[in-house]
């Protein structure tokens, strides 16, 4: 039996199916620069700090510190103008603006990494990029939030049919409706602020897992970068990555709740509902139905938790029994985070477009509701409470009338006063204006409940607490 | 072509492969009472605060409420007891109790639901039980947490080698390290507490989905329950569970944690390292080999994570594209957040048991450091700070000494001074000084370092925020 | 600063939080026996075609066999009868067994483990009970989808509205679209019996991890057990779990397939659609709204895929990055795995039960297709094919008619020639014919396509491929 | 209260927090080109043989299927020079063909759309891009089970401790601990074919959803284009895409595979084991200890499920509960594939880059041995074989013997005769050969078992079912 390699002689070593040596294949697994380079910004402006901190703290000179500083603001230039040149072979970012940095200002380069490791540095960096992609996601769904109150205001007295088990169950109000998703969007802005005020604190001088032994002012580095002070200890810092998979939890569950809202406009949408008449922004048309208006961007609302949700399940898998402290497979946490925050941020923009679109064709809502008995409940209510019959009876009473109604293929308003007295003598025309969508409506008058007058004090709470708030 | 079934005549529609006629399958399927039936405490408590509810609003008589009260708490003892007959085709825990609160107090039992529907009292008992348990929970966290330290202040002196990718990197002090998971499963237990606060609002008089036409008191049933206050908004109600995903996120988060403890326990009592002796508690012996250990409690620590987001990936694809209002997929919540929350509690008291048990065995530690060559970084550092050097000549010599050590399995102790000297001559005795571990531990004084007296202080801290702070 | 513990003194070490001593937690985290007393049935087989292969090879002798097997025998009718103690403190279905084992014909009970251990032991059990169970769900599977082709068989004319993007896009026969579920469910199948292949190797002998030093026959073993042969690896014997997750595959693949098939009769039983009418089996009803059939069943089937995605997750997470060879954490692989297989089971055969409940409400789908304008294209098909136009003017003019129908709430049928030749005065009344829903079905004539010659044949096919291949 | 936005006046409409208009929203959320543009191969290769078909069945010229095939050759190599300029406008690899083709031959390439749409030529462009990757993933993974046949067969004799529960349970053959490998990828070899099998169906002439109305052969293009056949149903033809959810399965559990052996270097290669001396190919160093190497590749590939596992998430989250036929969200299956597909192709590569790195150390295996007491079974085992003890009484025997080796920190082979015998005094010098490593792999005669001359065997075996076998 001869064997297909002889180890330790590269030429066969590699012969056979590889395409690749050992160093393109090494680079290819392990060069994060193709996707870190996004944290650019953030990498020179903590390494900046962390000069001046040098220098204030008599570690390195000013001038050293200055130079350094000078030095950085140029590759800063030089990326916002795409004339860096990224190198696979300096694997990540830190590296790359290093290398540079020493080609601009020479060897004092090197001392911008002192009492420092790519351990605190790279962490450090993402902190600081998540915060800042927090206050545009923060943003982002204030406007949506405030979109949907806006939408929710000027439908008030708009009724649909409200469903459950996808079937006609109670008219609600519109705005009603779309004050559902203000309160679930309402929780993730809050899951959101929670996730920023508990990472936001500065890793820096955890140095490669033990702390650093200079004499560096952890406190000042915070402080300067706009954190609310320096983590605890120092190997949690470079070991954990929790924050992100929280911020990524956060992201799962608001496109979860995005992609209900998405769900609903593609049902409202197609033909066996016409609730809303969206525009050509969202859709895409065909050339032969002119009727025809494809949901794309709702389709891809719904769809887009799939990978969400895929990535929250990337970062736990990873994070999962890995022992302290820093292992490289915790360079597998930063494609989900990216990809993550950039969804995100498009669902929700996508989403509030949507809303701004969104017609209600009351007409047609109106319609379903009568042909789903949508106040079947209210009859029974009114024989409860305007005829005193006990609850059991009015239930009676009600299939009887609706089951009547089914048969004659009427609407429960349409069923004659005569064929109502059959099965309930003491029944007036008080009864229609029991029945009616309106009615059934004002009836829910409680907190919280979908009677216009309630929507509208919804209304102005929602704003209190969603827009006027910050 | 013959068909296999006449559809429509029972008999041969459900011949066939199946084994159960169509009521069995839907049972099968449907009922929720195998399950739900541990919300029965829940359950009572709520709908006898309702009743006092209607009876305070005077929509039911004071009797009846108090008829209804007296039935409900005899369930509750029956239930307690052992002798509550749970029924399959009565659905779930809301239809057990109902039904046989009617056979205990007749006709009035059904004014119970007065006001009221499966969607919202479902929901309602959901959030009280998880409350109850999110109680529970936190207080076991803390419990371990104040474990942690306990071990960790007895500990601050103790060294141990620091790992970065599975290699030894630097001496630590073994409290440091248990303060990391401090920090982590602090950070885990404000999530918790996160979590509480935002679901701790009621949703009962939402009714099925529009809210209820009746004059309740919302305000009074919530305040009497616990809550905060009323849910906002009736369709948000019934329809949302971000709250569970969000408990049974911080389940997956902390389990991820403590799956990282484990894995280090079962490191620290494999034949590589012994760092611990574990005692029989949380292990299982062999017959034949009296030294072995297996850590079995360690290792079901470590696989828990799976279970639990698993759990979480459940609920997320559950809700995902879900429209509003109630779905009967919405009972499919309950297993996996019943699931995580007994295995998270398990798993919290399981890892306090280990921490109990931990017994460092430092004089393996130390040998473990020495073959690791864990203060060359400081040996570097001397020849900085006291000599002189550059860091880069700096990190040439120790390479060379480190070599020498290597190929003369020596320590980096035992290398004599003249061979140091030959690469250095500068080098004086001082430098055993320097790089003892003591030594190398003591000089990381930073906030969060692993210097004792920054541990000694990290303790003192922890202390303040997890365990005093209650 | 006081410690809130002395370890080693165990009252004081247990007390505070926890409940549970240590070994109460210890079983409640090891115990499986709880879940894995279902393998019962598997064991016993196992232990006596285990016992009798000892005798075959004179490891233990005829009689002791013969006492075991009798002993066994026992145990099994005690277990059927309900009438076996299962102990927790005996952690496992083995150990159970074993000890009653012991109990009942002494001594020579401990032969029965000569060669084997807990590893290879608990790997062959679950195998032959997942290869038991794969058998009925490949029966079920089987059964579901010959009740796929028979009611396609009786709906190959049945038209109605196929859909893209959730609206009306051309007609399809109903037939044509229940077997696109057929296909779906084939390559289920197919991928089930690719399971069963790969995993049918039996375990048994691989012992601990090493292999057994006694003289035993595998093949025999195997063979005996109605494995194909012997497993080629001991430790990959012990160690791996993939068939598992295979099988857990399939059957996550399947439920999301299912999922589908629920969501459309959630649909088709909507008031949007009304295309089928459920009956009473698999609905629930509503003691007000007689109309009203509640989708549980599919709206649970619709659900289930959460869970058994999530068991998959549970069984990767588990098993990632674990070293060999058995660990305890494989005891995790057993519940995923137990819930997927009933809930899989159960699944198909609701699936069963609703297709043969499914009733097509043809009148409403011709309603539906009308409103839907669905054969604009064929319209636009006979403009390119009988009066010859380029296709790019075939589309403008079927643009047009189309427009003017949907302003004048016309169905397409419903525009008048003179109108019609205001656009193309080349078209004739043949053009009627052309748009009608058969004409745009028979169109379809290619393979595959949705004419219903060609679903009879499709049919046809379907049953030699699916049902008579059995 | 103001509404803060007036819908339908575009420049309110959009103000406020957009930065984008909704056209480049729709745009950002609907083009697909940024990622499928790497299937314009497939798709050129699908166009070209559906244009030769469209001339064979006269339903377009000779003359004009040949203009389209030079037209698409132009493109091809247009791309392959980098000399394509895609255009997010148009959306998808498709619409960017096509256009760039009406630029080169004018009208007549609109002919080439005719009897297809974009939904049956993009799931064919992918299936024929699919079987591309897993013929080269079949070839990887071929390679790399034979590196670790040939590195088993050289290791047949190395004897290394075998563990469970990360503790030293008895002496494996290095060679057989390789071969448990073999075996978990080669399920994993027979699944991707599986999978290759079952997807390999060309769905061309499915067409939107219902099948084409044009005399097309969808057999000559199946085969033509390497398919086994044309697919069954037009539905289910442009809806389902299990066979790239089977795939990702496939890599999930492959690189689950992959990890388990990545651990184990991570682990071997660590200072509590050093079994292993990784060269510099796949670690990084560190300046200052030149013995550090960091296992880098196999840390990532380690991580690599997280991102896998995560992908076949998203793919089963999206298509769980889709309704039929095609929806936008299947758009989001490509990018989850492509990845995983990259992903799983470089673990291997890189998995078998380690394997051949791969140089046991095995003095240090062997001193682990002896420290472990690898053979007390063995010690037990002799004592019932060679002195007749029963299995009980040799247990307790063992056991004694054992804890006065840990006692007095000897190996069981250094414990002396006399003071074995003092537990019992049958045991002669023989008891040494009986305990020695090598006896005790010898003695594990059977199929699948540890001694050495099953595992030559069993390389035998795995070469002819692998190797030989293609």
């Amino acid at each position: 039996m001869s064997s297909e390699e002889t180890p330790k002689t590269a030429n066969k070593m590699w012969g056979g199916r590889f395409t690749d040596g050992p160093s393109e294949l090494m680079e290819k697994i392990n060069a994060s620069i193709d996707f870190d380079k996004v944290l650019y910004e953030q990498d020179i402006k903590a390494s900046k700090v962390h000069a001046t901190m040098l220098a204030r703290q008599d570690i390195i000179t000013n001038d050293d510190a200055e130079k350094i500083c000078a030095g950085l603001d140029q590759i800063l230039l030089e990326i916002n103008d795409g004339k860096f040149a990224f190198k696979r072979e300096l694997e990540d970012i830190h590296m790359n603006v290093e290398a540079r940095l020493k080609e601009i200002i020479g060897d004092v380069a090197g001392k911008l990494h002192t009492s420092r490791s790519r351990n605190d540095q790279v962490i450090t960096d993402v902190r600081l990029w998540l915060r800042d992609n927090i206050d545009e996601i923060d943003a982002k769904l204030v406007a949506l939030i405030t979109t949907l109150i806006t939408k929710a205001e000027a439908n008030v007295d708009t009724v649909m049919p409200g469903f459950t088990h996808s079937q006609v169950a109670q008219p609600v109000s519109f705005g009603h409706h779309l004050l559902a998703y203000v309160e679930m969007l309402g929780r993730d802005l809050s899951r959101l602020r929670d996730c920023r005020a508990r990472m936001n604190t500065c890793p820096l001088g955890a140095a490669a897992l033990a702390g650093s032994p200079y004499n560096i002012d952890r406190h000042w580095t915070a402080q300067t970068l706009g954190f609310d002070g320096p983590t605890e200890n120092s190997l949690d810092s470079v070991s954990s990555r929790d924050f992100i998979a929280e911020f990524v939890f956060f992201a799962s569950m608001c496109s979860v709740h995005l992609s209900r809202f998405a769900e609903e406009i593609v049902n409202w949408n197609s033909d066996g509902f016409k609730f809303v008449d969206l525009s050509d922004a969202f859709t895409s048309g065909s050339s032969i139905m002119p009727q025809k208006k494809n949901p794309d961007a709702a389709e891809l609302l719904r769809a887009k938790p799939g990978r969400i949700i895929g990535s929250l399940n990337t970062l736990l898998i990873v994070l999962k029994g890995l022992s302290l402290a820093f292992m490289k497979d915790l360079q597998e946490d930063k494609e989900p985070l990216f990809d993550s925050v950039s969804s995100i941020g498009l669902c929700i923009d996508v989403a509030r477009g949507l809303v701004i679109d969104l017609e209600p064709m009351k007409d047609n809502m109106q319609a379903f509701l009568d042909r789903g008995f949508a106040t079947a409940t209210d009859l029974a209510d009114y024989l409860v409470q305007d005829i005193g019959l006990p609850f059991r009876d009015a239930h009676h009473v009600t299939g009887q009338i609706v089951a009547y109604a089914v048969a004659e293929k009427l609407t429960l308003h349409a069923v004659p006063l005569a064929e109502m007295q059959k099965h309930e003598p003491r029944i007036t025309t008080d009864v229609y204006a029991a029945i009616s969508n309106d009615a059934s409506l004002n009836a829910r008058q409680n907190f919280g409940g979908t009677a216009p007058s309630q929507v509208i004090e919804a209304c102005k709470r929602a704003r209190l607490r969603f827009v006027d708030a910050r």
